[in-house]
């Protein structure tokens, strides 16, 4: 057990914890200072997965606070990492990633990493084995920027958003977490975190998408308890029109069925069949002045029509500049300065 | 119309408020201060052609003035961007570059963009059609670090560097703007750039080309205007050797003819009967002890003789030295701190 | 002669020199402050070779001091160097090395060169030749970041690391370093700057490797005069078990026999008779409680077994950490703010 905070997903802190890191937050929102509060800190940031949003607002949040950072990118200008415990390592790996972790912490005091889903073995991405082993490795915080599962940084950006959006009461209102087509299989970690996020907040949370692409069932129990101790909901439909009705938020997102884990080109072909599963105007028009909500990057007229990305709806801008203050928030958590 | 400044060039500038900005360049390679006059202030680099002085001095121009700044390369780490305003995105491009720039446009408090010309249409190059389309996403300043047909940043650095050559008083002095040849086709920028900084600074502007290398119209047109305007000139000649007669400045440039934008091979053969377009020492013999300037990089024994380079007429180094005063200007002139 | 210091090698440092500085390393690793004492200051990291250790522990040494730094990657996102002083540069390379560091030292107070050796020239690697020609072009110091025959950094880190070990009494104590097998031919900076930390400590080092496997004889040499003058000695043996008796610090790493330069096949055939030169825990017990040490990156079971790694005797995570405390007083004895 380490004696420094690690964060892999939000699901042990206490919801109290949790509502008080939402609400920084939004006081970082607001305020938009800049401070010293977290001098003589620093963060080194490990992407083995590509990233816009994520780097700049990390390497923003952490100036913005007065901590350093420095951005990694393995096997770019660095040397490639071996991850097998004990392995011979006479391959093209020139460095174990545990000495890789051991030395960054000792430079470092968090380290981030970005590490998504192999999507090859559903058991080891469920249960974070790479992520938790950097975690095991490493002397300081380690913080998620998007493991196979989880994306904490995007969750709390995407809880302000919406207690920002209802004035701070999401309880009771009708969130839809849909589905969308997309020409890749990709992993669940945001809608896992989308999901969490809305049952967090109390809210009627929909999940609407085709046979085939139901989230983990592990996730669903998490956002079950979650939304069952805040008083809101959870079901699953596979249809988008009816979920859309009386929506105040549509938040869309594509992930890969579950049998990209055993057999992908079965998984392309029933992906095939859903590309009309596209945010429109006219699906908009369904809900009730709802707001359009996305991780970003989004597909446009493959995810959502254009046209919604540019109504007064579309409030993906606000959720991605949410990115930057949220991260404040949890830089400030994980170095224990609130 | 935005509600901040963009910098694309300096034509739209009143004359006198181009001259304060030559005046602050030249302070700061006097004062070689930091400051804190920039904190809070901060501003994303993206750079979608290599670059080495620009990237760096831009990263310590930020510094130097207390700001904060990312570097970012599209396709190396990031996902590509798609530009089609309405196009279906299902191909390898995951965003919309609208998207993006309206995502960093919320994080940093300027964007700097390097943009090369396409060289496959004239007219979208002149009417600088992809920057015009990020300064429209933006809600914030757009600077430009290089587009289609202009650099203002080497602009000021160029004009600054003049200046401080002939003790603030540049007027009359001969200009000669010189086209040599290289083995590939370059974009123009440099050159339209240039020729404004001398044809604003009143100098007797000679552009020195073989035919088939004429500057753009529209370019030499505001150039003329810029020169009426300052008790300057601007003429250009086919003869290498009788521009350079009496100069006070010899400068440099490789540029494409105009039949890159319909036929890139014709435009190599074009060039290859222009190999003699090279500065010499004997060519600079022949000035009025004149300087040597190039904006860089350059290649020796093609553009110039490494003997020239490392003459003392030569003051290349020194004019992009002042990349970094220029661009300290620069960024208080957008974040409006002068 | 330049008025500014470089840092290529310690081997002209006097030796209290060199011992203050061992000494600052050490302050740094037990103060862990963060000081303004190097604002205004900035360095310009060049990395011609892959770096993890080196680009983080830079960044955060020169944050550490309040100075500024940019990484650069020549050919990433810059234009590859041209290198022959003199050369018609109509091919590649847009830009000559002495024009891009003449800039780059007209931007940073200090600019750090990562450079491994060429592998086919011994005699331009032990002369440094393209070190010495950045150094040439540059105005402000140079700081090897690892060249072809030395490595400063990890000399001065070592060197506080093993004095850090033995409570600032290493002389006398056995220091053995050990050859070890490796997939790929390696440089020798490594295995020179280990060696010189040794040999100036007092320490009796002793050189294990296989016949075929000699350091350079200028190399042991200077290791010689350091260790007669500081009251130490050096010999070579051509066993590994044999050296490791009674060691207080057994120090592995590969590197190339002298075959490499003029004949890489006949030295990978060399070479593959050798993988038995691993160091186990087998090996370890037959030391004094020694330690053991290695630069890193580190091949798990081939250089080293993983139960070594893991074990108490291992202090290469710390010897990594006094990269960072070694810097900071690098930069601190370049910039003259000791």
């Amino acid at each position: 057990m380490p004696d420094h905070r690690n964060l892999l997903d939000w699901r042990d802190l206490p919801v109290d914890a949790w509502h008080a890191l939402v609400d920084r937050a939004r006081h970082h929102e607001r305020a938009r200072e800049w401070t010293h509060s977290a001098r003589g800190q620093s963060i080194g940031l490990l992407f083995f997965n590509p990233s816009l949003r994520t780097r700049t607002s990390m390497e923003l949040a952490a100036a913005q606070l007065g901590a350093a950072s420095s951005t990694i990118v393995p096997g770019s200008g660095t040397w490639g990492f071996a991850w097998a415990p004990d392995g011979v390592m006479d391959g093209d790996e020139a460095e174990h990633i545990e000495e890789a972790i051991g030395v960054l912490s000792r430079y470092y005091s968090a380290i981030g990493v970005r590490l998504f889903a192999s999507m090859t073995d559903l058991d080891a991405d469920r249960a974070e084995v790479r992520l938790r082993q950097i975690q095991a490795a490493s002397e300081v915080p380690v913080l998620n920027l998007e493991s196979a599962f989880w994306h904490p940084c995007q969750e709390l950006a995407d809880a302000a958003t919406i207690h920002q959006r209802f004035d701070g009461a999401p309880s009771g209102r009708k969130f839809v977490l849909t589905w969308a087509y997309h020409p890749r299989a990709l992993p669940m970690a945001v809608p896992n975190s989308a999901l969490m996020a809305a049952a967090r907040s109390g809210m009627e949370v929909v999940v609407a998408r085709p046979d085939g692409y139901e989230l983990d069932d592990s996730v669903l129990e998490s956002a079950r308890s979650a939304a069952a101790a805040s008083d809101g909901s959870v079901r699953e439909v596979a249809d988008q029109a009816e979920a859309a009705e009386g929506a105040d938020i549509v938040y869309a997102k594509a992930w890969a069925g579950r049998q990209v884990y055993t057999d992908a080109e079965a998984e392309r072909q029933q992906r095939s069949a859903f590309r009309n599963w596209r945010v429109t105007s006219q699906l908009m028009d369904a809900t009730d002045k709802g707001a359009f909500m996305h991780c970003l990057p989004v597909r446009r007229n493959v995810v959502v029509d254009t046209d919604v990305l540019k109504s007064k709806s579309a409030i993906h801008l606000k959720q991605a500049e949410y990115r930057l203050h949220a991260q404040k928030a949890i830089l400030e958590y994980l170095w224990e300065l609130l």
